[in-house]
């Protein structure tokens, strides 16, 4: 049995890099940071589908794009969240919310338009992540 | 120094039970079986400002509580989230979705409406939870 990223996360976001447990794609909104991770176990839906051993790993996951949505953008509250009504595939949002950003305090789901990333920026995005998750 | 409840869950919620690391609330709106996890750490804004120990006593919270939504309201979805926009005190929403609930597939937090339970039905609810928590 092999993991095959859903097909909407596929064309909404980009593929930033592989960890232990999870992909990890940048959503193609620059209105705010919005980091995914995927943790690549076919049909996992719920967190607690995940073994006991896999949620700590997941957790170790979430505290590392924290600290690098922290350290990166400074974003005034982060946002944390396994929705999935749209896109069943477990997922876990990271978003980087200001009280600046267009929709605050709302969630973004629903409510935040995409805005694309320009294409430098988004190359340049991306190399500043991958670099962030090797320090 | 000593843990409040921050005053906008405790409007908004009805305590149901004290676990190890957290209270466990129920959001008063009939509409979806809508459970909160609030640990009981002053000054916690997001789950990263928890020890790693506290963060895995987290995470057996809510696999108990997903596992409680899963057995007594059988929900389509389950979506696990630590927003904090509005009550920064941590908090994680543990909320059973239905596929007919009023605002499918959208999140509640902005969409769905307050429709407080009926007295005896909130009795009976809660009774039912402090039952399956100590099952």
């Amino acid at each position: 049995m092999s993991f095959l990223l859903d097909a909407r996360l596929k064309t909404d976001c980009i593929e930033v890099s592989d960890l232990e447990l999870s992909k990890l794609l940048l959503m193609n909104n620059r209105n705010v940071p919005w980091l995914i991770l995927v943790p690549k176990k076919e049909d996992a839906v719920e967190i607690t589908d995940l073994s006991i051993t896999e949620q700590h790993l997941l957790l170790d996951e979430i505290n590392l794009i924290t600290q690098i949505q922290n350290k990166l953008f400074n974003p005034d509250k982060i946002n944390t969240a396994a929705i999935g009504n749209i896109v069943p595939q477990l997922h876990i949002h990271i978003i980087g919310r200001y009280k600046t950003d267009p929709v605050w305090p709302a969630p973004v789901w629903g409510n935040l338009q995409a805005e694309p990333y320009h294409q430098g920026e988004l190359q340049q995005r991306i190399q500043l992540l991958k670099h962030a998750i090797h320090i």
